[in-house]
């Protein structure tokens, strides 16, 4: 481990060339629900073929034009930081290219945030601040759970505590297919990190 | 708002100069809580004083050395990202400066979090993944609300979901010095951005 240094480098998160690719090949709009999460569970299962992170995939989208505005994967180990999951990358990528902190800001579009599994206790925080009014999940969190992975410090209640904060939840789009990548990827050997649990 | 394009710039977190600057006429080494204390509410006054953003601040110390690995203020209007949070920024810079995901890796010394104030949700969340072994809180979050912030959603229990991660906790190390950072903030019209609160 090196000795810290000052200046501190800026933090940069780059998404892997992968996703830029497949993306042009895609359709431009994304009219449905089930189309959004298409895309996102599809992202999780490449971001594992690729090798480049965990079986998470994350969109946030123009609920006007139905355009994606950023994707999200899991790049924790390609990024070398515990905050890349999908969704905290998607919220990232999409603030920037709105030029926000906020995406429910006045003049904008409403924007919706889809995931391939319900948020840890961390993306559930980010996305109560991220200013999107939607939240679509595939998998479920006992899902994740199911293969190995914690969901961290979360209330119990969080549907209600994104509800409170003008968000709505839409649970079990396409959790068979979502749940499916979680099952494939540790079935493979895929590393589950979770932070010390105690040790 | 632009039109969402591919491919997708990456994510860029650069600290605002005065930060270095404060840091380079600093001591070296910090080998009291209270003195790590009282750099990061330093920081967090001097974040308001140079309008870089809200009142919070953070840093990573090694405690085989006492040294500094990174510090952190909110940054949320600064970068325009909702991430952005003092915890987050100085778990991003710490990790990008010993090349892992995982603060708590073997091999590694113990890290230690300190922070102004205690973590909203988010950064609850990013502390259990972050691998760091002990976090020191200065303000409450009940400080924090009291001038308007929301803690998001956060267990009651949150301290127990930490320690149940091997991740002791500390609190009220310097409260009336950080909580008074907070105070001054709202007193001089700083803004509190909470997401939407049900708007």
């Amino acid at each position: 481990m090196s000795i810290p240094s000052i200046p501190f480098q800026p933090f940069r998160l780059e998404l892997p060339g992968w996703i830029t690719e497949y993306l042009m090949q895609q359709q431009e709009t994304y009219p449905t629900r089930e189309a959004r999460m298409d895309l996102v569970t599809t992202l999780a299962r490449l971001n594992i073929q690729f090798g480049t992170g965990g079986p998470f995939g994350a969109g946030i989208f123009r609920l006007d034009t139905q355009q994606l505005v950023a994707p999200g994967v899991n790049l924790v180990l390609w990024s070398k930081s515990s905050i890349a999951h999908a969704e905290i990358v998607a919220i990232m990528m999409a603030q920037q290219a709105a030029g926000s902190h906020d995406l429910g800001a006045i003049g904008f579009p409403p924007h919706e945030l889809v995931t391939s599994c319900e948020p840890c206790g961390m993306c559930l925080g980010a996305i109560s601040w991220s200013g999107v009014q939607q939240v679509v999940c595939g998998a479920r969190g006992s899902d994740a759970e199911a293969v190995g992975f914690d969901e961290g410090p979360k209330p119990a209640d969080w549907i209600t505590e994104l509800e409170q904060r003008g968000i709505t939840v839409t649970r079990d789009i396409g959790r068979t297919n979502a749940a499916a990548v979680l099952q494939r990827y540790v079935q493979n050997g895929g590393e589950v990190y979770n932070g010390r649990q105690g040790l």
